[in-house]
């Protein structure tokens, strides 16, 4: 099974979230709707909707509820993004100009707390207390993750744990909630809910280490937004921290020259030195076992196609074509 | 009746939500709950709490709900405040250092988006599908109250119009929601609760236009904040729409280039000017006469000491010593 495929098995609520999301993300200010066609947040995958239904209907089947779960999850989700890239000062997400590269930081500080609000209001719509608390602690625990990449920023002793707590915060979380409230709006058992709730945390977890490694080694044109903002950031991820564990003192300070004085051969040398310790190999392979726990966490679900999705959407997380997905 | 009387109705009260602040707006990780201490939420006099408690008790009673509510819409003023602080470049507030100018613009926009989060948790457990969507569209409708006023930076033709629904938008809208859920929350008639929302929108809007007067003729050691920033970020008020509106084609263009060439002279020229088409007083007035039809909306409600102190607050916002109010 294919990723086309695999998003096909949801196709119809899919296409029902888009729609809901383009009639929610509207405003009677034309400059404020025009930000939102220009967030494009229906040009996504929608791969955090698509986790929601696949949980929902392997589980049972999908109700109203999950389109609004879907729907207020892809709208939380799009609004750190926002805020992402005015922190990240990006150029380019989904192919098209970032809101603060076209209109400043101020707005796209704004149009975020916009899809944040509309987030909460859909929420509200749902009447489940339990639904919402888990919404919302899961952006809480998002935001928390985010603050805590922010203080490390710099930081040449943050250690692995310290930045798997940080990718569980800031992006494993959602994933896992997305996969939970699937199942749970589907009325599966806990048992299955805390299963699917495990695979999309751990999904979540290698999709973050081969989005860093796509930021240290990807193309642009290729996944369609602006990369190599964490070195520029000094936001060390798991290909350096691999690098400076293992390197020495003496090319830690090499390390540090380089990132205090860039050049346009800084990325060259920079891959040079990480693929000599082996270090992007590493982090692959973390990425690959975080894929392969996600995949087990299925062992108990029946074998069925849906199944299969899933487990075909943990194993292209950690390909390297797979840019398409989210 | 003074306003530290005022305050001493809701005085219990008042402490219960602080209280209640204090234990959520904490966190594990020591960075982040640094900076919650440092925004300082429970340093500011909560006027919208003080809204809602006596809006409420004027209703018949106050309950736990409308303590949660109090929080909440106290939380999401503060977050409004952080991120707002980011977009003016401001420097002090509540008499202390913002958390932009202690941590930089991108903690100021993750922390605001903690309290966003915080605040959204907080309305969940409200359980009350009215409440929580009144509370999410007001927050929808703040922050495109922000978005129209960036919009419309540097319009040197704004209208008075358009600045009014900024205003309503941007501040008398959750002035607005706290009588009126304050009132709702204790089971008043929807008639009682109307009337005390339009209490709170006109209080909001005299409120703003008193702000905007105090942002270009006040004192940052009385007010505990910084000032200035409108006519820095070309934020056209009441006072300069009334100037432009009538000081002809010629001194519009003084006050272009007066603008555009900032000295440390600008801000008395500026003053003299307004002083000479009276847009000072005329902005004044207009904020006396909101405040006047805010108590006037009180008349459906018994004399009460209560609705004594709710007409005090009206007078008080519209007095020049009232830089204490919020």
């Amino acid at each position: 099974m294919q990723l086309p495929e695999i998003y096909d098995l949801v196709g119809s609520e899919l296409e029902e979230t888009r729609s809901l999301l383009r009639q929610l993300l509207c405003s009677e200010v034309p400059a404020i709707a025009q930000m939102f066609s220009q967030i494009n947040i229906c040009g996504g995958k929608l791969l955090r909707p698509a986790l929601v239904f696949l949980s929902g209907k392997i589980c049972g089947g999908i109700c109203r509820k999950h389109i609004a779960i879907a729907a207020v999850l892809e709208m939380v989700h799009a609004a750190t993004l926002v805020h992402d890239d005015v922190l990240d000062e990006a150029w380019q997400r989904r192919y098209h100009r970032t809101i603060n590269s076209l209109h400043g930081n101020e707005a796209a500080v704004l149009m975020g707390d916009l899809l944040f609000s509309q987030a909460f209001y859909l929420c509200s719509s749902l009447d489940c207390k339990i639904t919402s608390q888990r919404i919302a602690s899961t952006a809480n625990t998002v935001c928390e993750g985010e603050l805590m990449q922010l203080c490390h920023r710099g930081s040449y002793d943050l250690s692995e744990a310290q930045y798997l707590e940080i990718v569980s915060r800031k992006t494993a979380s959602l994933m896992a909630v997305c996969c939970y409230l699937g199942a749970r709006a589907a009325e599966a058992q806990e048992e299955i809910c805390q299963a699917l709730e495990s695979f999309g945390h751990n999904l979540g977890i290698a999709f973050q280490i081969m989005d860093d490694i796509t930021d240290l080694t990807g193309d642009e044109k290729v996944t369609g937004k602006t990369l190599g903002t964490d070195i520029v950031k000094e936001k060390f991820t798991l290909p350096c921290i691999h690098y400076l564990g293992h390197c020495g003192p003496e090319k830690t300070l090499e390390f540090q020259e380089l990132l205090s004085n860039p050049s346009n051969s800084t990325n060259n040398i920079l891959f040079d030195r990480l693929t000599q310790t082996d270090s992007i190999d590493y982090a692959y392979k973390q990425a690959c076992s975080y894929s392969q726990v996600a995949q087990e966490s299925l062992s108990v679900l029946h074998q069925t196609d849906l199944r299969e999705g899933l487990i075909r959407l943990a194993q292209s997380v950690v390909s390297f074509s797979r840019q398409g997905i989210a």
